[in-house]
């Protein structure tokens, strides 16, 4: 049977993640049937067993079909040595499942575009997928720590260095997904980095210029990332699909993301070679509101969706639970950290989850 | 006499500079006299010397009281080696003129709110500073280049690689200029950085953190810079001043003029220690609008502002030149770049330039 292995996390993570537990029961309904197995990770796993990812929850995250994760982080853990805090476990769990590309889709239909810190004309219609590069850049490269300063005016002064790095092979793998993607859509991918400044995007955009060969139907287009992130804020319709290192990345698809009115809104898929994937929210543990019933279900039931999609073979179901979510949304649900105006109704986690599962069976 | 050496470089770059020249001649009337003095950067001078930084520019720069910098960049010199391209000469005259900070500081009035892409009541009121380290990161660390991969699945293939580093007094200088900026403003600095995976973002906020003692009046928060760039679209005007890395720098000043409703609006100066700064509008070279007398000159000649505050003492001076392009802006004259709307009028460079002088003297 699917496996699906659930880590739920802290802070807003267990009680987003329930609401999608909700989707997934309701699926059931049209004939799907999977385990949910939930594991410890973040803050309280550290609290519980002294590690903030624990062998046996990647072992579970391995062994699983797909993997759902809610949220970690909480500054109580700020003083631990970087090594035991909770956000090591999303860097680990990245790494030891292989996933190397992020994807974030972002899509604002023209009944939506009110929630939009943007105008109306500016943001309706956006549809827009962002391919982050998860595994390598600056986020992973060796050597990094802190040191004296070896020269230069500031010699022997505290230092703290890092290495920024990308190998053809690793640009590659997240290009060959960002390519077939925007193939499979309005065919334009504009690959975005800094090569006018750095020696690592002068590779990045060699291995991507090269590329573009194998797909003469898609247009290509290089940005500088300050460029990139300016005709987002501006004229984020202009895009389809956009490719970029970690780094930029992380800015980029979160930048997007706040564009839909809320980050807690767009889910992404974090793919490797293979099915198997990590699907989250992406937004925080929102610690103030923890346990309030006030969080946003919205992005955790919609990485459902993404999971259906990309790991488990049933993109009739992901449409479903999409479709749901829209059907909710128009229909004039929102939750706190949402714009509300007339004609909206503001309801709490447990009632949007309930919405939508309603929706589901409508 | 003051001298102000000015290198307008290529595409839009000599007309807009040609406006803020008659703005700085239409000064005189204020007993305001400096002598201008033009020097070759960028692709043209490439093309000229075979430098896009002739010695002699870098002699001009350096004898001057205070720079003024219009636009370089060209694809056409894409094919050279990195050091005789254009955007060569950005990188090397920071370095040459020892400026380590880049001030820019972007304002949305409540008259002017209708031209930015975000809705009024988002972006109604801002007054923000970016105040980025303009010297050290990724930009300027050593080692960089290419390799073949020492180690790894990718061993051996082509890779590109760069050093991110701070040390100690890099960050105390620059965020020294913030808190002070801080503390003359609203007393509020936030700290961005990516201390949650980069070692050289922990030394930046360990500093930064030992800094805020000798600041008690003024409030610093750290925000990881993924989640500032969110914030900086969503609510922007929660923000004060923020202080930021060369590379995050990059991105939030673009982000945060960009929301003013055109990059053309808001100008940056570019500080070291003593009084002699570069400024400049911080555009490109908009080629495709080159010479038809489309380009909007209004950065460049709040660069004019800039220079006449924060290097020639003038300050008295600075602002009337601000109040006149305020004047003209609110008086409803735009450029092709900006929103137009019923009540504004669509002008080309020369007829801004001379609006703009002619309320100087209203
Ligand atoms: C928590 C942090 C390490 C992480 C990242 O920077 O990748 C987060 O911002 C994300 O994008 O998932
Ligand atoms: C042209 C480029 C090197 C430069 C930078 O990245 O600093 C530019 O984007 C800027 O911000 O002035």
């Amino acid at each position: 049977m699917t496996r699906i292995a659930v880590l739920p996390g802290e802070g807003i993570g267990p009680e987003i993640v329930a609401q999608a537990r909700k989707v997934f029961e309701a699926l059931r309904h049209f004939g799907f049937e999977a385990e949910w197995v939930e594991g410890a990770v973040g803050g309280m796993a550290y609290e519980m067993h002294g590690d903030p990812l624990p062998a046996a929850t990647v072992a579970l995250a391995r062994g699983a079909d797909a993997v759902l994760f809610g949220a970690v982080g909480d500054p109580r853990f700020d003083h631990l040595e970087r090594a035991l805090r909770p956000e090591r476990a999303i860097l680990g769990l990245r790494r030891a499942l292989g996933l190397y590309a992020q994807l974030k889709h972002v899509c604002v239909p023209p009944t939506l575009a009110s929630l939009s810190p943007l105008r109306d004309e500016r943001i309706a219609g956006l549809d827009l997928l962002v391919v982050r590069e998860l595994d390598g850049d600056v986020y992973t490269g060796q050597p990094r720590g802190r040191r004296a300063a070896p020269g230069g005016p500031f010699t022997g002064q505290r230092e703290g260095f890092d290495t920024m790095r990308y190998a053809e092979g690793e640009v590659r793998r997240v290009a060959r997904i960002a390519f077939e993607a925007a193939r499979a859509r309005r065919g334009s991918l504009a690959s975005v980095d800094k090569a006018n400044v750095l020696e690592t995007s002068g590779l990045w955009r060699a291995v991507v210029s090269e590329m573009a060969a194998d797909y003469p139907d898609v247009t290509l287009t290089h940005l500088y990332a300050d460029n990139a992130l300016m005709q987002l804020i501006a004229q984020p319709t202009r895009f389809d699909v956009i490719v970029t290192g970690n780094l930029f990345g992380d800015l980029l698809s979160d930048a997007a993301s706040v564009l839909t009115g809320s980050i807690a809104l767009s889910a992404s898929a974090l793919l490797g070679d293979g099915p198997r994937g990590m699907y989250e929210a992406g937004h925080g543990t929102a610690l103030d509101i923890a346990g309030q019933d006030r969080a946003n279900p919205i992005a955790c039931v919609r990485a459902v969706a993404l999971m259906l999609r990309h790991s488990l073979g049933r993109a009739d179901l992901a449409v479903r639970v999409e479709d749901a979510v829209s059907a909710v949304l128009v229909g004039g649900l929102r939750t706190a950290d949402m714009v509300q105006a007339p004609g909206t109704r503001c309801v709490g986690t447990e009632h949007m989850g309930n919405a939508i599962v309603a929706a589901l069976h409508a």
